[in-house]
């Protein structure tokens, strides 16, 4: 009995250390992993210990087998990968909900903290994606997805960052379908209205440009939601 | 080759299997999952695999296994273990933005979804909080979450009604110290405007009101935080 509790321990051990390694990038997505041997020989275990660490790592979601080939990291994150699988099974509506929530809060933390460089980045940006939406649509949802990241990455709140981008990651097509009926003057407006605002410091007109664009969207996809965006 | 790709394909279904019994609730959170002859039996697995998806489950914070007891279930849900461990390694300011933000977009929508049913509870429980208030604090603390949980579940936004609860749950010791400093008229008149918008179907009134009080909840915390709430 106490030596299987302390077999169950080891390979928790193992599967939380591969596991940090992943996180910290140091095993970064798409790397395959290193192969049986030297893995055992580094961590110092055994051929099961380690194969049960990894399928734990696969049930997480963080590693995938290829078959006759290896073992990849397909996922940086745990909470990415359970977000992703939660979005997958909810509606457009709701999802597009919870983003919004996010940015407004984004909006708000962003006028109070965004630092200087910030700002200026944050110009740029709005430039670079005001450029875009006169060019093709995919380049204006590389933009679009940007400039909103870099909004909440002026919020300087590291659990709001992390749940916008995994969702945003994990409602990547929802976002290609809005976004292309959402490159009017109207939007540009108002997204340009934001980004002046976070730059004045106004958190009030902050919110209020977000919200206009979010009643904005939600037309959109009451409209367009027949078409199965 | 294709042996090792099949049963490691068996350990992950029968994980999968036993996920959505627990997610399900068919496996409640505190239940002994049956012994390990009866699950081989009926999932038809040797016991090495049966082993191997317990491990993976386990190491997902499904499962917790109690030395010469058996294996129990510790948590019903993969998001909530995944937040609870993100929100832990966070501070406190950031916890309550992130919060602030969910409750903020269910004031929003609560006030256009509410049914009449969640409108007539909402007073019900507005009542409770107020006697509660009145009362000792712990008792305070648990009308003050289901109070909150009922506002966002007149949302009926089912991804922002799991993320605020999973929040609410890890963040439990915060939520405790903040609403000791809370319970002061003014934190009970916002509360209560919250909820009469809520009722009114005033979406404005009642994202104003949320705006009031999380300003409150911040100087509360930059006041006291010194303490370390």
């Amino acid at each position: 009995m106490l030596q299987k509790t302390k077999r169950l321990t080891l390979v928790e051990q193992v599967a939380l250390q591969m596991e940090s390694l992943i996180e910290s990038g140091e095993w970064a997505v798409g790397m395959r992993i290193p192969a049986e041997p030297e893995l055992m020989a580094e961590l110092n275990v055994s051929r099961n210990t380690l194969r049960e660490a990894i399928r734990a790592l696969i049930h997480a979601g963080l590693l995938k087998t290829k078959q006759g080939d290896g073992t990849y990291v397909c996922s940086a994150s745990v909470l990415g990968v359970v977000l992703q699988k939660r979005i997958l099974r909810s509606d457009t509506l709701q999802t597009l909900e919870v983003r919004h929530a996010l940015e407004r809060e984004a909006a708000h933390l962003a006028a109070q903290r965004r630092t200087s460089d910030e700002a200026n980045e944050l110009l740029l940006q709005l430039e670079r994606w005001e450029a875009a939406a006169r060019g093709d649509m995919d380049g204006f949802v590389t933009e679009d997805i940007r400039l909103h990241q870099s909004i909440i990455a002026a919020s300087h709140n590291e659990i709001l960052i992390e749940l916008y981008n995994h969702i945003t990651e994990a409602s990547q097509d929802l976002i290609t379908s809005l976004t292309r009926y959402e490159a009017g003057a109207d939007f540009l407006e108002m997204h340009r209205q934001l980004v002046e605002a976070i730059v004045d410091q106004d958190a009030d007109r902050a919110v209020a440009a977000v919200h206009r664009y979010i009643a904005e969207s939600k037309a959109v996809l009451e409209v367009k939601g027949g078409e199965r965006l």
